[in-house]
C-alpha cells in the first residue's frame, strides 16, 4: 500500500467519500488509488474555484467535510477566494494539495511555489506530510479538523513521493468531538439579561438551523427580546413550518440605531457584528458602547441546547411560537422587475429547495418575498468574494441529489466561476441558475458614493459597467452542456422557470433588467 | 491631492500608463483618482487571472510594467497563478492591492484576509502603505522594482484610508537600473571554455531577442558550440530574417543525453535545466556531473554586451551566420490533423505575427512548422500554472495594437481564464483564438505513466476527459461578444483562419480534434 492508498482508505474511513478535483501530474499517484480503492465520488471541476466553492456547498448541506483534490500552489490559489468564502461560513473542508517530491523541491522547477504560504490565510490547519508512512497519520488528523463541531479548513499539502512510496498506513479516525456545553454560568447571565428586558439574541451559523431558531424565537417570545439574523448567513432553515425570525438588511449599520435602545446584545453563533467596509468619518463597529454584548454560544459550542437550558429557565416554550403559514404570492404577469420576479420565484419553489443566493444588489427582495413559501434552506455569500454562487450550487446539489437546488446569481459574480456549469452539466445536476443580468457592478456604483468618492467619471464607469459586450449568457451555458433561455417579460420568466424546475438536469435562465 | 492620486500621478510619471483591473469598494477612490488625472488606459477583466495575464503579456512586448488593480486578498488570490507565470518570465508588474482602512482592519469584517501572506510567494517585493503621504514614495519604489533590468513583481498593499486622506505626495521615479556589465574575468573564462571546445550555450528569457540570439549563434558557428533554448521561453523573435537557434523539445530529459557528451553548459540568462517534475526512480537534474556549468549573464545582466564581448574576443561574427529564409508551407487540404492545422498557420501567419503559445500537447509541431514564417514573437507558458493564453493574448494585444496576435490555446487551460475573451470584445483586439478541443488534460494520461501510477482506470479517466458534455467553444465565445466558427476539415480551418486574421478585432476558431 503506497502513501496515496493509505489517504483514500483513510478519507473512507473517516467518512469523506466525496472529492471535489481538479488534478494535475503530482497528484497522478492519488488519482490512480482512487481506481483500486473504490467507495470515492470523484466530481471534476474545470477551475479550481469550482472545486473550493463546491466543497463549501457539500458542506453547508451535510456538515459533513468533503475533500477536494487541488494542483500544486497555483492550483490551491486558484481556489482561495471561496476557500476564503468557506472559512467564513466556517465550513468543513479537507484540502489535498500535491507537491513536488521532497527530493525535487529545492531544485526550484517552474511550478514550485511556497504552498504553505498560501495555504494558511484559508486554512485553520496546514501540514505537509513527511513520508507514505505519515500520510494516513496525516489525513486522519485533517479529518478530525475538518470535523470539529464548528467546521474547519484543514490543508494536506502531499508531496508526489509520499503519494507513491509504499508502506502507507490507513489512519486511526477518532470519533468527531462532540459540541461543547455551554456552562451553567453563561446560560444563567444570559437569563439574567433575558429577565432585565432590552436584549437583542443575535443568531448565526448552524444557530439558523430550524430548531435553534424555534427555540430562539421562542425565548424573544416569552421575554419580548428581539431576535435577529445577518444577511449573510451560511445556511437558514426557513419557508412554510418553521419559524421565522427577523434578518438585518444589508449594509449592517441598519442595526446601529436598534441596539442603541437596548441593554444588551446575546450572541448565539455569530460575532460581534462590524460594518463590512470602513468607510471615510463613519464608524466601523455597530454595538454602541452602552450595548453590553454576551456570547451564549461560540462557534463549535452546543447551540441547540445552550438555547434549550435559557427557554427551559424562563419558561419558554416553542409550541407558543406560531410557524411560518404557506403563503405563496400570485403570479406576477407582464414587464419584468427585480420585485416581480422574485415573486415569482416564491411561487414556483418546490418542497425542500435550496437556494444559492450570491444576488447581490438584484437579490435584496428575493429574501422577504419567499418567506413562505414551501420549507427550504437558504445559502449565502459570506465571505464577500464574488464567485461563490454557481459552485456552491454545484456542491449543494451533489449533497442533495433528491432536493431541487435554486441559483439566484449575480452577472458580474457569475462571471468569475462560470466552469462550475460545466460540472452541473456533466453530474445532471438538479439546478436552476437564475442570472440577474443588470450588466454592471452594480453595487460599486453604491460603494463609490458610500466612500466619498462620489459620482463615476468616465473611466470609473468603464470600470464599473459590464455591458459592452453584453453578456449572453444563454450562449456561455450551452457552450458548457447547459440548456438555458433568456426573460424579457414575466411570461417568459414563468415559463422558462417551470421547464427548469420541471427538468432532471441544470438550467440557465437570464433574466434581463 | 489625497493618496490615491498622488498614486496615480506617480504611475504616470514613472511610464506606468496601462492599468489591467478589476476594483472593488477598497478600490473606489483609486477609480476616481483615474477620473481626475487623465493618462491611465484602464483595461477591466471580469477576473483577476485576466488581469494578472493580461500585464504578463503586456510586459513581454514592451519590457516596460504595466499596473494590476486587485480587490483584497481574495482578488489578488485570483490573480495568483498568472503572477507565478510572470514571476517565473521575469516580467515586471506594479500590482495595487486595495486593503481595508487601517482602523477597519483589526475588526476581521468578512473579507480580511493575510494580503501579504498570500502576495509574498509571487512577489519581488510587498509594502502596505502606512499614510497618505507616503504612498507616492511607496510606488515610486514599486516602480523601480518592476523596472529592474530582469522584471520583478512588486506588489504594493493600499489601505483605502491610505488612497481617501489628504496630504498625498507624488514621489520621485528614479532612472531605471541599467542591466549589469558582466565582468571580464566571466567573459574570459567562457571564451576559454569554448576554446577547449564541446560546450553547449543555453540562452534564455531576454537573451531570446534577434541580435543576443545571433550573436550566440555566430559564438556557436566560430566554437562549433550548440546553441539552444528550452521549450518554455518568455519571449523569442524568431522567423524569417532572424537567426534561428536549436530548441530542446519537452520534457527537458531529452537534452541530458547530449549534455553527457559536452564539457561545459554555458548558461545566458537562463537558468540550470531541471525536469519539471520529480519521477519516481528518475533522476531531477538533467545536467551531469561531468559537464561543468559557467553562468555568462545573469537575468539583469547585459546579456548583449557580454555575448558582444565574446564574439569578439573569439572572432565571431553575426554577418558570418545565414538568417532564417522566409519559406512558408503549402496550404494543406482534406482531414484535418494537428500537424496540417500547424503548417496551415504557418502558411497564413502576417509579417510581426505574436503568438501567444499554451497549446501543451497538441502544440508541439507548431513551433518547427513556424521557423520559415515571417518574423514573429513567441511567447510561452513559463511557470506551469495553466490559464495564462488568453489572458496573455490580451496584454499583448494591448500592448501592440498594429500587431496581429494569434493565440494557440489547448481547451483545459483556456476554461480556467475564458473570461478574458470578453476583455478582447471590448477593446477590440486583434488576436485569433485557435482552440485545440482534444477535449482531455491529454498531458495528464502521458504523466500517469510516467509516474508509474499506469494506465487510467474508470475513475482517473474520468479525471482526466473533459469531453462529456463536450465544451462548445464557439458557443462560449458568442457568449463573450467575440464571433467563432468551428473548423472540422482543413477546408473550414483554412477559411475560418483567413477571416479572424483579416478582420478588426478578435475572432476564435475551435480545431476539433
Amino acid at each position: 500500500m503506497n502513501g496515496a492508498e493509505s489517504l483514500v482508505k483513510t478519507l473512507l474511513r473517516g467518512g469523506v467519500d466525496t472529492c471535489f478535483a481538479n488534478p494535475g501530474t503530482s497528484e497522478m499517484h492519488f488519482v490512480s488509488a482512487l481506481d483500486r480503492v473504490p467507495g470515492v465520488r470523484c466530481v471534476l471541476g474545470l477551475f479550481e474555484g469550482v472545486v473550493t466553492g463546491a466543497a463549501d456547498g457539500y458542506y453547508r448541506m451535510t456538515d459533513k467535510p468533503a475533500a477536494t483534490l487541488l494542483h500544486l500552489g497555483p492550483g490551491l490559489a486558484n481556489g482561495l477566494a471561496n476557500l476564503h468564502n468557506a472559512k467564513r461560513a466556517h465550513s468543513g473542508i479537507v484540502n489535498i494539495v500535491g507537491d513536488h517530491a521532497g527530493y525535487h523541491l529545492h531544485l526550484d522547477s517552474p511550478l514550485t511555489s511556497d504552498i504553505q504560504s498560501i495555504a494558511k490565510p484559508v486554512s485553520d490547519w496546514v501540514r505537509s506530510s513527511r513520508s507514505a508512512r505519515s500520510v494516513g497519520a496525516d489525513a486522519a488528523d485533517a479529518i478530525a479538523v475538518a470535523n470539529s463541531p464548528r467546521g474547519q479548513i484543514a490543508t494536506l499539502i502531499l508531496p508526489a513521493d509520499t503519494a507513491w512510496t509504499d508502506g502507507g498506513v490507513v489512519g486511526v479516525i477518532t470519533a468527531p468531538a462532540a459540541p461543547k456545553p455551554v456552562p451553567n454560568e453563561v446560560v444563567e447571565e444570559v437569563v439574567a439579561a433575558l429577565r432585565e428586558g432590552s436584549a437583542m439574541l443575535l443568531v448565526g451559523y448552524k444557530g439558523l438551523r430550524a430548531e435553534p431558531i424555534a427555540l430562539a424565537a421562542a425565548i424573544g417570545a416569552k421575554t419580548g427580546a428581539e431576535v435577529m439574523s445577518i444577511g449573510r448567513s451560511s445556511r437558514i432553515e426557513r419557508g412554510a413550518g418553521r419559524v421565522a425570525i427577523g434578518r438585518i438588511p444589508n449594509p449592517l449599520e441598519n442595526i446601529r440605531k436598534r441596539l442603541s435602545t437596548m441593554r444588551t446584545l446575546i450572541l448565539v453563533d455569530e460575532e460581534v457584528p462590524v460594518t463590512f467596509f470602513g468607510f471615510p468619518g463613519r464608524n466601523s463597529e455597530i454595538v454602541p458602547e452602552g450595548c453590553r454584548v454576551l456570547t451564549l454560544a461560540n462557534p463549535g459550542d452546543d447551540i441547540t441546547g445552550a438555547l434549550r437550558a435559557v427557554a427551559e429557565a424562563l419558561g419558554a416554550k416553542t409550541s407558543d411560537v406560531a410557524p411560518q403559514t404557506l403563503s405563496r404570492p400570485d403570479m406576477p404577469t407582464g414587464e419584468l422587475t427585480i420585485d416581480k420576479v422574485a415573486q415569482a420565484i416564491a411561487a414556483l419553489m418546490p418542497e425542500q429547495a435550496i437556494v444559492a443566493d450570491e444576488s447581490i444588489t438584484s437579490g435584496r427582495t428575493l429574501f422577504p418575498a419567499t418567506a413562505g413559501a414551501p420549507p427550504h434552506d437558504w445559502l449565502q455569500l459570506t465571505g464577500g468574494a464574488i464567485g461563490m454562487g454557481i459552485p456552491l450550487a454545484t456542491g449543494a446539489a451533489v449533497a442533495c441529489p433528491d432536493r431541487q437546488v435554486i441559483n439566484l446569481q449575480a452577472d458580474g459574480s457569475g462571471m468569475y466561476t462560470l466552469q462550475a456549469l460545466w460540472t452541473q452539466a456533466r453530474e445532471r445536476l438538479n439546478v436552476v441558475t437564475v442570472i440577474w443580468a443588470n450588466r454592471t457592478y452594480k453595487i460599486l456604483r453604491g460603494e463609490l458614493v458610500n466612500v466619498g468618492a462620489g459620482e463615476a467619471g468616465k473611466i470609473a464607469s468603464a470600470m464599473l459597467d459590464i455591458d459592452d459586450p453584453a453578456i449572453d449568457w444563454v450562449s456561455l451555458a450551452k457552450g458548457m452542456g447547459v440548456e438555458g433561455a433568456r426573460a424579457t417579460t414575466m411570461e417568459e420568466f414563468s415559463s422558462a422557470m417551470r421547464a427548469g424546475l420541471s427538468r432532471n438536469g441544470p438550467f440557465l435562465i437570464e433574466v434581463v433588467l
